[in-house]
């Protein structure tokens, strides 16, 4: 997608550890216009005929699921990270790492809101090595849903989530793919 | 907002702790539907022409912030609960205590995306105590912007985070006042 890889290349900061720092549009302060075009360029890439629910992880997952969700006219849920006493029994659990924070987190989601006739896709706003995305689909699969695919704005490629659901087969698309993050800036796959 | 409470009335839970459970459509699944119906209840009660930026707290405010923001076409800035190292210097900080996790939390915003020349309007799906939109509010304060004002879909009118920004008159909104949840279902107060 022209747009987003324009907006990386211009406001993106790399900072130290390969860190892409895109929080002016995308994870911190929200342009929604950009989102609105995200989602649009979504819909090319997936059937959203076969789509019931769309699916992410707190946090910064909301933002851009929601837009697209509300574009589309789908529910969206998301998972949380498991520190609430507001949510009880009846959960889906995935246990993922977290390389932000450095500890394990358990992602969770109520039974009630993930049923086994939901025709799920995945979105999230960020990947790298696609430790959310394998707790997503960890609960869709507990869950008997269907997974239609997963949908990701920009993909780190030099850290493997990505290509680990292309070699699933799982139905993936990113629009954003950075090869490389370094003092010299930031280049793209070119096939995304 | 007659419809807002009653999907509460019809789907809320009230848990041990006056507890009201709603994330069956506002903060775990997302109900896109009503959260249009919210953003376009908002759009009655602020003057959206005096705003030029929303402001709400992460996690789950971020999805009916970002609903509002893109049906109003403004950008949206998601205060973040420090932990992360991905974000360096030049912070907003304010220090709350989150009963729902019931520790401390220190609550940033970077300096880039809340300017002394925004005109903010601070949303969130549901008030308490008013903690995270105290901390919100003080972020604002530090930036040297104008709040314009506070929208909050639910307000637990019984535990005063409400009544103290109606006291220091903000210009403050809740489209729906719980007064009591208990064994005998949830009441609202008239006014909302």
């Amino acid at each position: 997608m022209q747009e987003l890889k324009e907006r990386i290349r211009r406001e993106g900061k790399v900072l130290p550890g390969n860190i892409v720092k895109v929080d002016g549009f995308l994870n911190h302060r929200i342009d929604c216009k950009l989102m609105e075009h995200i989602a649009d360029t979504f819909a090319e890439r997936f059937d959203l005929s076969k789509v019931d629910l769309i699916l992410t992880a707190e946090a910064s997952g909301i933002a851009l699921a929601a837009i697209c969700a509300c574009r589309w006219g789908l529910p969206m849920v998301f998972a949380k990270k498991a520190k609430s006493d507001n949510i009880e029994g009846g959960l889906y659990q995935s246990d993922i790492y977290s390389y932000t924070y450095k500890k394990k987190v358990t992602l969770i989601a109520s039974k009630d809101w993930i049923r086994p006739e939901n025709h799920v896709l995945i979105l999230d706003d960020f990947m790298a090595r696609g430790e959310a995305v394998r707790g997503l689909c960890e609960m869709v699969e507990q869950s008997g849903a269907e997974l239609v695919g997963v949908g990701i704005a920009v993909e780190k490629g030099f850290q493997g989530g990505g290509d680990r659901l292309r070699a699933m087969n799982v139905n993936y698309h990113a629009l954003a793919v950075i090869e490389t993050a370094g003092e010299n800036g930031i280049t793209f796959r070119d096939d995304a």
